[in-house]
């Protein structure tokens, strides 16, 4: 490619919206273009790199036995009122109606449709297993579309749909494809990790994200640096601590804490370590008669270490809340509690509730936590003699750096990612609700067990943008460069030689493979190299009359702090060896 | 590929609202799935199908200096108010609202958008000219989709714009897209026609349609079988005949025609040719005032030959036509004729109309028409004499088979075309309403000067299939079919000899590039050749024990009556030699 025949547009500034530096530099580089809220031109040089995904993608995909099919963009709502999605999906989901008057959607996901798909086509398991994927337009309506490519509204995904005849079966091919997957991301040249993650109702551990590692991520990742765990912060177990409970050695003594409402104002004020404070967080779960309403409510207390965060996740599993909870309001805290938040603890209750402590609050001794009194706390806390030992003892907090890794290999570590693949057993979730059988081998019908694999295509560059960049650019990995090499002549109109050598090399480097654009636009250097660093092509070779004299062009990789003289006998192997580095 | 990894799913029999061999064919061999009206899955065998074609047209596009981009399938409706068209299109676009009660569109085509782009991006005609496409997902809300993939909701299309500093450029920017789409369909191995169609308002004659010919077509093409004319029917000029206009000879006779209100049937009953007969058909044109109602009407009476039918494309060009016409109610009919349809004529007006004759009825004497009397015609009518010479004569009719080529090269024939492509210089038209301009050599700002070039990319698999079937199935040409060559083993099971030999060929075609499938499914025969000949792949090897003993395998090519031995030695390069024939 010549940029003459190419569009290179470059921004000096970032747009006003742009508050991550993927979107910054996105923009700035031409890569995309926005239309709307959420909505993108991808741009002829951010096509490239997304095609370059999409390629590397589409070839691991069919390696690993998937086969490719597309499902429409808009799809009726028949499908999506079958599993009750239509209904229970928020806003996000894009409703539609044709010019009949009829309901539709714009994909967001295709289970529905890829289940319709293999109701009709597999009748046998020895049609079984089968795994379809396609890579394709999605769009969710977010209510706060940013971060660029990150969180549009409009994406393109590659999503992949597994279906077997039994569950152990599905799990081998829920394998199969967190293999594709560490192919794929291996060849992307970024650093990631897969998580374990929450699999919801469906139960199992069959739950993991591919999260590219970067320290503007949205999502905390927790891993032990000295073995294999990984999951992510809603999945990661905070072990029971291993030493038991001390013995109480303090009275229990009210003690005046005025206007102290947080468990760290408390132990500043006491002068005493966050961790001997106990938080009380009030929730609530509500019994529903047939018509939904609320017949009966169950209010609760969870209690935290004070330098401990609640996780919504865990409490969500514990026995009594799989309908959901919510936080308690101020007349059911007054109610039973006697007081008003920050204040609140489990001694001296006003009615009773239902206890949960956390495992490390459980083994605690001469605790601190809220007086049930304004502006008075409770010293020297102990379970059994001030308070009934807990009804329920449960991990329902956050890991934190330093807490023992549950494979029991060492400490965990926390660092941030952004999630860009997951692998999920699905179960026969969706095929009970569309009633999408085979008949096994025994002639009966029987529910197929499926599985979903998402690769968010379009938000894999700004993954990599945010883990590859510096103050001048973006840094691509070459696997899904744009381009691979740049080959940046000065003086192209003025010199012949450094025409002839220009082309020479740019030859030399298209006829051994490599995506590379020869920047014949005539820019002066400086602006050529600014608009290069911010694109982020890897490699890039300047020609130029001085170093021509002596027989040599230099060579820059984007990484490296300076430029390198390299002959011009030399050059093709060069650039060639360091690609394949 | 191995049948095996693949999804075959042919069908016995095609589904009930099949109308067309195409939709037939493509639902049969398992390429498509109806998903609604007018949706489909693009199924894995057919999506390979799309997937050629689209990477033939990416090739020529941008070996032809376009570069690619993709623009948002949901855009928002701001741009599109713009140009006008959110409101003057029809209900085929599809509207929709975001959660916040704003309006988009589902993209049918991308002016808007690309115009907003350029109209950021290109500042300079240094800039100048530039030409982006996309192939991207479309929707038009048909009211009546049908024939399958030939007339979806929601199809794939590649569109193209190039933009021009003038109409020189703009025009040379044309032609080469003109010229790449010719070698895009001379790859696909169809037989096509390049036609000129109507360029509407814009004028000027930077039009044309690419036809693919097949005797379904919906289109009438015209061409010159001894030259290089060709236009569509709404085109193709109809010449003035070179012969004067001969002398009355008969009297100007009434003459009863009780309940004939045709030509045809007058033309029977009187025993002449129905060239002799002349067909009165009336339109009007309204004049509007600024609040857009009618203030004034026109009545029009247009004359054919009775043998002739009305170019409505033709008619809207008349002077006086240009805001559009309609058929004339019955009682501006009774007004100005004093009868009713189907014995009208030029003669006897009761109020004057404007009177346009075509070309080949200004030269006609002693024709019939209606006596404006039911029941009753006239014959031995003369201009001048029984009636004025006409107010207008003009080509209003469409052209016939054997007609005078324009060109003057010999005569037209007819013949039948689906339309998969379409070129189109649009002028300033977008860019005037847009307002997207840039600095011109003079400083000074200037209209983009833009055109417009299409392709339907899930429409050509359709057309292909129209063109190239027989009763068994489709008939692929090389460069789209689904899979190359398909390597049919018999007795893979119970032959080692058979697999041995299977692989062999298989990896050797492999080997050489050429996309095959192999056929493992262990289908008996008859089953298997049935689906390959269905789905249409062109060039099959067969292998069995008994040919094996001889050393031999049989080839057939999907036109060829039967298959032909050939020796083991020599089957590979068979293959290559019927592929690149």
């Amino acid at each position: 490619m010549k940029a003459s025949q190419f569009l290179i547009s470059t921004l000096k500034e970032a747009p006003a919206d742009a508050e991550v530096v993927s979107h910054k530099l996105m923009t700035r580089a031409g890569m995309i273009k926005k239309l709307g809220a959420g909505i993108y031109n991808y741009m002829p040089m951010g096509l490239r790199v997304i095609r370059k995904v999409e390629a590397i993608v589409r070839e691991e995909m069919n390696r690993a036995g998937a086969i490719e099919m597309t499902m429409p963009v808009v799809q009726p709502a028949e499908l999506w009122q079958e599993t009750g999605r239509f209904d229970k999906m928020g806003p996000e989901l894009l409703r539609i109606k044709d010019r009949h008057g009829r309901d539709f959607v714009i994909q967001p996901t295709s289970e529905e449709v890829v289940t319709d798909v293999v109701r009709q086509e597999v009748r046998s398991y020895k049609q079984l297993p089968k795994n379809f994927y396609q890579i394709q337009t999605k769009f969710r309506d977010e209510r706060r579309p940013r971060f660029g490519l990150m969180r549009g509204r409009e994406f393109i995904m590659k999503d992949a749909y597994s279906f077997d005849r039994d569950m152990a079966s599905a799990k081998a091919s829920y394998q199969v494809m967190a293999g594709a997957y560490r192919k794929i991301f291996d060849r992307f040249g970024l650093t990631y990790r897969a998580v374990a993650a929450d699999s919801g109702a469906i139960g199992g551990d069959l739950s993991e994200e591919f999260q590219v590692i970067a320290a503007t991520g949205e999502d905390a990742i927790v891993y032990c640096p000295s073995s294999s765990y990984a999951a992510n912060m809603e999945k990661a177990e905070a072990l029971a601590p291993s030493q038991p409970r001390g013995a109480a050695t303090q009275a229990l003594t009210k003690t005046p804490t005025p206007g102290k409402s947080t468990c760290e104002d408390v132990a500043a004020l006491l002068n005493v370590p966050l961790s001997t404070t106990v938080k009380s967080l009030v929730l609530a779960t509500d019994t529903l008669n047939e018509q939904g309403e609320i017949v009966k409510s169950q209010v609760w207390l969870l209690l935290l270490r004070g330098d401990h965060d609640m996780n919504e996740v865990k409490v969500g599993k514990l026995p009594g809340m799989e309908g959901g909870f919510r936080f308690a309001t101020l007349s059911e805290i007054e109610d039973h509690f006697g007081c008003k938040p920050g204040y609140l603890g489990p001694v001296n209750l006003k009615k009773p509730v239902h206890v949960v402590a956390d495992r490390d609050v459980s083994v605690m001794a001469d605790w601190i936590c809220g007086a049930n009194e304004e502006d008075f706390h409770i010293t020297g806390v102990n379970w059994g003699r001030d308070l009934p030992e807990p009804a329920l003892v449960a991990d329902i907090r956050n890991v934190v750096a330093g807490d023992k890794s549950p494979d029991g290999q060492g400490e965990l570590a926390i660092e941030r990612g952004i999630e860009v693949g997951h692998v999920f057993y699905l179960g026969t979730k969706y095929s009970k609700a569309m009633n999408a059988t085979f008949l096994g081998e025994d002639g009966k019908p029987q529910f197929l067990e499926m599985g979903c694999y998402g690769i968010g295509v379009t938000r894999l560059p700004a993954a990599a943008i945010e883990q590859n960049h510096d103050e001048r650019g973006i840094i691509w990995p070459d696997a899904i460069a744009p381009f691979t090499a740049v080959v940046c002549p000065i003086g192209m109109d003025r010199s012949e030689a450094v025409k002839a050598e220009a082309e020479r090399v740019y030859n030399g480097l298209l006829a051994a493979g490599v995506d590379v654009i020869l920047d014949d636009r005539g820019e002066r250097p400086g602006a050529m190299f600014a608009d290069w660093e911010l694109i982020g092509v890897p490699h890039r070779i300047t020609i130029g009359d001085k170093g021509l004299k002596d027989g040599v062009v230099e060579y820059q990789h984007r990484r490296d702090a300076q430029s390198s003289k390299v002959s011009t006998a030399d050059i093709l192997a060069h650039v060639q060896a360091r690609l394949s580095a």
